[in-house]
């Protein structure tokens, strides 16, 4: 079965159930998304796109977002990253803070909130928001080879206006003096950076460096080290759905990292990097039809990063 | 460079460390271990050993016994086991009880120890404490075509009397109802399958069917499914090294199973077992010369399941 | 109004709820009390008795029971028992392990379960269980000048064969060296004085010295100092209702000890000990109608160690 | 031994032990206090001062200042405050958030900092953060009959800038729609509440009320009902010394509330209110010196709640 067949008969095969989860709807643009929205593409290291459904629909990318932030912040600190911010599962939701006060300030892992606004104190140095912001989406943009790709300003807004939980975790992390910028900027930028919106072939193919060694195998540039590439793989599977991860690897067995606006980032290593939306989201806040969809398609293709044919 | 090559230069890289890190000594048959024994012993697909150091002393495998019988247990129950184990990683250390109470006696993956009593349990079955365990070592001689592996009835003793933790822990799920079995008879299979002694080649001739599909590569006999070899190695990668998991899969990027007795197996899949042994542990609990080897070997082999040559 | 006509006015204020709450199941004995059986006695400063409903008819005493081995250990330990057991309030439930483990197997208090096991363990001293309950009943039977008092065998041997978690606290204690007996031994008195069966005019009887500045205002014999039985107080106003001991002080204003089998013992210092027992328990496991019974009562009768006329 | 002589007492007593402890240093106006400083201070029903050492330097209230701002919170929504805080002792520090995260929210007592914020929203209702400030200080003021009380600015100012974990409480508990004011209003009137400053004496006479059933026994005024006061010191017994609540019951017996700026209020109903003054703190966060001051003067004076003369 060729890949593009293998996308559709997953895309037939979740049909019944489009729909179904709960979209996120703390804020009001996310909440009017149609739920029955749902796309797969994936980008193979040639740059060739295969797209079933809503694939090239933008959506907002959410937590998604963190693992170009974190990109970043490696390639500023290196190593010294982790004296911030950890690389362990939580074991406790995306936003708990309680983890955060056993361990005095410093969050889990970069993919859980406290540990995203850790990272984004870091790309934030000691710039403005709106510089950071700009470095994100511009980094963003070279990736995905795309310079239309923006952030939502009505989602940044309204993240803003209703992000006390986000704010609570990034005045403790201050109390640690583990932020080294006024809370306010900090999570200007953090919510920014959530409320771009892109599309699953857009997503797919800005993260395709991640599949190939950590180099754009169509430009040939190096992105990050081919070591560096593994590490981020290595934390998006441990790490990437939150206190869902170890089910993600068992069920789908690829590197992954979601989002609340339902889509689903996996690198298929040395294959492809591939994107699924759908915007309704299981209890732990990771899309419910999305999962599905990445457990069927590897299950399909063969895929996963624990045996290969 | 070869196989061969690559593990000696591995021990040499650390020898200059051996007798690092705290050997376990709860019980007196571990604390008299020689802290600066070493041995790694890598079986391919062709069922070839190559060792050095230590590599054929016997060392209690203690926690590593837990990827077998969950595969016993996998096998009689299939899914069904996961109504009674989770299988996220826990946050917490491998003896936390906090969680238990959190989430109502359900352990949250098979490889901390409350997980491990409740597979004890299904393994157990409606049998004597000692069927169980003959069915256990005798898959472990099975695996690792092997007839002379055994029990240290010292060691089983010796945990036996000293194992408050896990009777603690395995109360606490009887009360949960969570162990069908009584309490002692479930301690009896635990302590006992912790207490097999095994050498780094038993050890990695064992585990070679999660390199190869579930099947043993060298015998051609199918020990469990493609699908679920490729789930126990997920599970490995995300639980298998307690609350260190994340930063094994970031350092060495292959799922793995540590002992408290200094033991720790990696699976390269489509490729071999590996297992290092080296007593001294690191705050974690993991072997702490055993970890920086496999990080290094995996490292200049160019093993990693999260990118490949 | 006297204090017979306050008695009967609660009686009377709390009929319609009798039956009302959850009458402990876990074990057969206490399942098949009559949920509608209620009763008050008082006894005062010259051990005059008043008492209305079931106040003669006995039932088991649970946890109120650890008032009496806590006096017992104090006696024999003074302030040395303070490095086996601390004297916080919990914040968590009676049976709770999660702070155990926090706090290296030291529970925070003497009422809760942990730490009247770690009480249970110093009155057990070197001595055989059967002893150690020989001296609790004793003690018992000597405070409330009743030779008939005794344990309940069927209630004991039920609690210890259902009795997990108390086996789980205990295992966990002794894991940190906070028993220095064996597992079993501690449990079984634990288990027996909880079993120990008495009326309200028993226990009432048996708890006037705590009125009385330590001393019993009949025969005149100081059971404790006059500084323990303000401590021992203090203890029961913070610590005697679990996790509705701040509820308590706020609703009735008097250091109280309750048990699951629906008793609560309250006293009124310099004026009377008094015990309600009414089996239907409320969420935090205090008897339901017996909190409302002495919430109108003391406040009937002026009786609040917050303010005196 | 007359009141006067038994504080003088406890001076002496205490007097080698002065400047043990540790100075809070949070913010420069506080770090740079006298740790020597020493004064106490009680009013009796007549609305007599006895005064030894800097009994009439002002201090910096802090958390003192909560008996007062729960007393107004009572008096404007009586018992529906209780659906916003709790009245149980926490068992963890007084600045801990996990409890919050675990019970959605809902602080566990007015005490503790994320309740006194719960509070602070209460007082503050739908005016200004001056006007709320304005009624607490003339609150305070009327109490206390003297005009003279004021907010320290440079402390208010300060606390504002570095209250980060503050901050993070309010954050979380708007995030579960526990405050309805904006955060930054509630925390201004959080901090300057705190910064209060008074002396020993202007705090024991504006404490003077709960010592006397609810009303201010020199002027006949009513603060509150009898039973309110009643339970105000309830609380305070309970939950006053944060997660040494149980500890002070045991030694002092008495209803008490403590400052981060040194100062302990203790109320000995129908009696006198009494204030402790001494700036180094003990690791609860409580007076070091001042606790053993009032344990020392309460044993002297046989003063309890649980047993009076």
């Amino acid at each position: 079965m060729d890949l593009k067949a293998i996308l559709e008969e997953a895309q037939a095969f979740l049909e019944p159930q489009l729909g179904t989860g709960r979209v996120a709807d703390y804020i009001p643009a996310l909440a009017r998304v149609d739920p029955r929205k749902f796309g797969i593409a994936a980008v193979d290291l040639e740059g060739r796109v295969t797209a079933v459904g809503d694939a090239h629909d933008p959506f907002s990318i959410q937590s998604i977002s963190k693992v170009f932030t974190l990109t970043l912040a490696l390639n500023r600190l290196d190593d010294d990253l982790w004296e911030r911010v950890g690389r362990e599962p939580s074991g406790s939701p995306f936003n708990s803070i309680v983890q955060l006060e056993r361990e005095h300030g410093i969050p889990r892992n970069p993919f859980i909130n406290a540990g995203a606004l850790a990272v984004s104190d870091v790309v934030l140095g000691k710039r403005s928001a709106a510089a950071a912001v700009e470095e994100i989406t511009g980094f963003i943009r070279r990736l995905s080879q795309d310079q239309t790709i923006e952030v939502d300003r009505e989602v940044a807004l309204s993240e803003r206006e209703t992000g006390f939980r986000n704010a609570s975790l990034a005045n403790f992390m201050k109390g640690f003096r583990n932020l080294e910028n006024p809370v306010e900027e900090v999570l200007e930028v953090y919510f920014r950076q959530c409320a771009i919106a892109m599309s699953c072939a857009q997503l797919a193919r800005a993260a395709l460096f991640l599949a190939a060694g950590g180099r754009d195998p169509v430009t040939g540039q190096e992105i990050v080290s081919e070591k560096r590439a593994r590490r981020i793989n290595a934390l998006m599977l441990t790490c990437g759905h939150y206190d869902a991860s170890g089910d993600f690897a068992f069920r789908v067995g690829l590197p992954g990292k979601s989002g609340v606006g339902g889509g689903i980032l996996a690198v298929v290593p040395n294959r492809c990097a591939i994107v699924v939306w759908s915007p309704g989201l299981n209890a732990n806040g990771n899309s419910l039809v999305g999962t599905l969809a990445l457990e069927r398609l590897a299950a399909k293709a063969g895929w996963s990063v624990f045996l290969r044919g």
